[in-house]
C-alpha cells in the first residue's frame, strides 16, 4: 500500500493536544493548520504539519505517495458517534405517524409499540437479516463522515437476542470499514414478559447475560436507561455495579424525560458518560464536571420528540466535557448524520462551530475510550479523514442541514467520493 | 434525444388530480402508482401508470427508450422551492457566531449585519460574480432533488443592483437546468442611505425601480417584507398595488417577528401567497383560506432562529393550502435542503408525511404559478423526476436529515446521479 498524502489544506483541524476529554476553552481549540498536510502509512498518521513542512519531510527521501490536493476545503479528523442503536430489525415509519398525530413516547411504550416493536422484530430476525440491515446505515454513516461508532444492544432483552445483537455488531466491525465499539444494553427496558416483574429481569441481566457478554468479550461498557417506569436509580446502580466487576465501563441514559438522579448516579458510579441529559438538574451536572463524567448529548432526538434540546452551552460552562451523537435508533431519532447534529448542537444548544467540532471528534473519542486511535489528527493515529466541501470549519455549521462531506479515508483508505 | 422510460418504481407518487393549491384532505392525496413507469420524450411527460400498462402501450410500438430500473425506489415530481433568496454576495458565518452569543436577527440588523452587510457585498459584486457563487447554490439545490425555485431581489435596495440581481436570475435560467422563477423584492428592507426617509424608498421603487423591472420583464412576482420596523401594511399594499398595476403578482412575507396584519394584507391585496406566518393571527388566518391565498411556510428558518414554528397543521385544518419552501439566504436560513425542510414540516408542523411532500411539490408549483408545467407528473408536464434511495415516501419523512435522492432528471435529462 503506497501512503497516502492529502496536502495544501485550506483548514486542516488536527485537534492535537491531550488525548482527554476537552472542557470549556479547551472546547475551542481546534489546533488548525493553514495549508496543512497530512501524511498516512499503513494506516496510520506519520507526519502532519504545513504543507511546507511535509515536503521538507518526505521530498527529499522521494518516496512515492498517492497525493491528494485539498485545496480549498476544510480537512478534519473522521467524524466519531459515541451513542447509537444501529443493530436492530424491522422499521417504524408508521409510528412516526402515529406521533405526528399526538401520541407521546410513551404512549407508544405503552400501546406495545415503540421499542417492544423493534425488539420483537430483532427477535425475529436472522443474524445475517441484522448483518444486511446494519450495513446499510453503516454505510450512510461513512457518507455522513462518520469512521467510527458505538453501537448498543438492547433490542433483544433476552439472552439469546442481546448476544446475537452483540454478535452482528462483532461481525460487522470485521466486515465494514467503521470501526464499531459495543455497548451491552439489556437493561434498555423491561420486556414485556417481565412486566411487573422488573427485579426478576434484572437478576437475568445481572446473573445470566452479563457474564456471557463479558466471557465472550462481547461489549466494553455497560449501559442501562435510568427513568421513571424503567429502571431507576437502585436497580440502574445494581446492574451496572455488576457490570464493572466484569469489566464493563458504565454509561448511563439520565434524565431524558424527568429529572430523576442520572446525571448525580453517572457520577457517583464513575461512568465514562451521561446520555441525553435533557432534564439533569443542576447539581448532577455539577458532580459530573467533578467527577469527569462525559456529557453525551443528542440533539436530534430531543427535535425529533419536539423536546427542549439539553442545556449543552450551560454544561461546558459548568466545566463538563460535552459529547454529541445521533442516537441513531428507529424510534426517537431514525438518522446517521453527524452532520446535522453538529449544526444542532449550535443551533439547538448553543455551542459554538468549534465546540460542535470538537465535541463530535476527540470529545465523542474520549467517550468510548477511543481517544488513543481516533478522534485528532495526529501521530500514531488511525489515518481516518474527512476532506469537506467546504473551506473554513464554521461553514460546517453555518450552511446547515447539507452534507458538505466530499472524500473519506478510513486508516488511510479512500471509503467514500 | 431518445425517450427515458423510468420503469417499476416501487411506488411512484403522479399527484395527479386538478392543477390546483390542494387543501385539507386533498393535502393527502398522492396518486401513488405502484410498480409505476414514467415515460418521457423531448423533455415532456408523455405517459404515467402502471409499468404494465406503459409496456402495453410502448412495447408493441418498438421505440427505443433509455430504460432505468426503478426497482425497490420511490419516484416523485422535482421538488419545487417557491421561496429563495439565493442570488446573493458574501456569506454570513460571522454572524452565525454572533447569535449562538445570544444576538437576535433584529440586533444584528441594528448594528449594520444582517441584511445591510448582504446588500453591500451584493452591490459590489459583480454580474459574473454572482452567476457564479449563484451556480454553486442552484447546483446543491439539484443534488436535493429541487428542479425548480423561486428566486427573490431584495440584496441591492437600489435600481442597479435590483436590476442586476434579477438579470443574474434570468441568466442562470438559461445557463443552468433549473428552472428560476423570478421575484421582485425591493421592498426587503429600507437601505442604510434612506434610514428615517422610508416613504423616500418607497417612492423609489414604485416609481423607479418596478416599471424597469416590468418593462425589462425580469420578474413575475413582486414580495415586501411586512414587518414591524421594516414596512407597514399600508405602506406594504402601496408597493403591492403599484405592481399589480404592472402585472407583477403579490406575495408578502407577512407576520414572521409579530402578528402584524400581514396575513390579512395577504388576502386583501389577492396575494398568490403569503410568506413565514409564523404570528399570524386566527383571523389573518381565515381570511386567508377564503381569499385562497397559499401560506409558504418556513421551518428550516424557524429552527435556525430558534423560534416555534408556524402552525402549518392548524392552518390546513382552517383550510389554507400550505407550501414549504427552504427561505434559503445567507441570514437566517443558509440551507439548500428541501428533504430536511419536509422533514421539519413535519416534525416541527405536525404535517403528515403525504402532506409534507404535497407542500414540496404540487402546492409549491401553485404558489408560484408553475403549475402547468412541474409539481406533479402527469401527461404534458415537464419531465422533472427525482428517484430516491427510499422505497416509500414515508420513509423519506421519518428517516430524517438524511438527502435520500438518488437519481434526478430535468425535462428528462439525468442531472444528479
Ligand atoms: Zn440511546
Ligand atoms: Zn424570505
Amino acid at each position: 500500500m503506497r501512503p497516502l498524502w492529502i496536502k495544501h489544506a485550506a483548514q486542516l483541524v488536527s485537534l492535537s493536544g491531550e488525548n482527554a476529554p476537552r472542557r470549556r476553552e479547551e472546547m475551542s481549540e481546534l489546533g488548525i493548520i493553514e495549508d496543512g498536510s497530512v501524511w498516512i502509512e499503513d494506516g496510520i498518521i506519520v507526519a502532519v504539519g504545513t504543507t511546507n513542512e511535509l515536503e521538507n519531510l518526505f521530498e527529499t527521501r522521494s518516496i512515492e505517495a498517492d497525493i491528494v490536493d485539498a485545496t480549498g476545503h476544510l480537512v478534519t479528523p473522521g467524524l466519531v458517534d459515541p451513542h447509537t442503536h444501529l443493530a436492530y430489525g424491522g422499521s417504524r415509519e408508521h409510528e412516526f405517524e402515529m406521533r405526528l398525530e399526538g401520541a407521546t413516547y410513551m404512549d407508544i411504550m405503552n400501546a406495545g409499540g415503540g421499542i417492544h416493536s423493534t425488539t420483537r422484530m430483532t427477535r425475529e430476525a436472522t443474524e445475517d437479516e441484522l448483518v444486511a440491515q446494519t450495513t446499510l446505515r453503516l454505510d450512510s454513516f461513512l457518507q455522513h463522515g462518520v469512521t467510527t461508532v458505538e453501537g448498543k444492544s438492547g433490542y433483544g432483552l433476552d439472552l439469546e437476542t442481546e448476544l446475537k445483537q452483540l454478535r452482528v455488531m462483532k461481525r460487522l466491525n470485521e466486515l465494514h470499514p467503521i470501526d464499531i465499539v459495543p455497548t451491552f444494553m439489556g437493561a434498555h427496558a423491561v420486556p414485556q414478559e417481565y412486566k411487573g416483574k422488573e427485579e426478576a429481569y434484572i437478576d437475568v441481566v445481572v446473573n445470566e447475560i452479563l457474564p456471557r457478554v463479558a466471557a465472550e468479550k462481547l461489549a466494553i461498557f455497560n449501559d442501562v436507561f435510568c427513568e421513571k417506569g424503567v429502571f431507576t436509580p437502585d436497580q440502574s446502580e445494581r446492574i451496572l455495579e455488576a457490570g464493572k466487576i466484569l469489566g464493563l465501563v458504565p454509561k448511563i441514559h439520565a434524565d431524558e424525560i424527568e429529572s430523576y438522579g442520572g446525571a448525580e448516579l453517572a457520577a457517583k458510579v464513575g461512568a465514562i458518560s451521561a446520555e441525553h441529559l435533557l432534564k439533569a438538574s443542576d447539581d448532577g451536572i455539577k458532580q459530573m464536571a467533578e467527577r469527569g463524567v462525559i456529557a453525551c448529548l443528542l440533539p436530534a432526538t430531543a427535535l425529533y420528540l419536539r423536546e427542549e434540546a439539553a442545556q449543552g452551552r450551560q454544561m461546558i460552562d459548568a466545566g463538563v466535557a460535552v459529547a454529541i451523537s445521533t442516537d441513531c435508533n428507529p424510534g426517537s431519532s431514525p438518522t446517521t448524520s453527524m452532520p446535522l447534529v453538529m449544526n444542532l448542537a449550535c443551533i439547538s444548544m448553543r455551542l459554538t462551530p468549534a465546540e460542535a467540532l470538537v465535541a463530535a471528534t476527540i470529545n465523542a473519542a474520549c467517550a468510548i475510550q477511543m481517544e488513543d486511535c481516533v478522534g485528532s489528527l495526529e501521530v500514531g493515529k488511525q489515518g481516518d479523514v474527512v476532506m469537506w466541501n467546504v473551506s473554513i470549519y464554521q461553514e460546517l455549521q453555518y450552511l446547515f442541514g447539507v452534507n458538505h462531506v466530499g472524500t473519506v479515508w478510513k486508516k488511510g483508505i479512500q471509503v467514500v467520493g
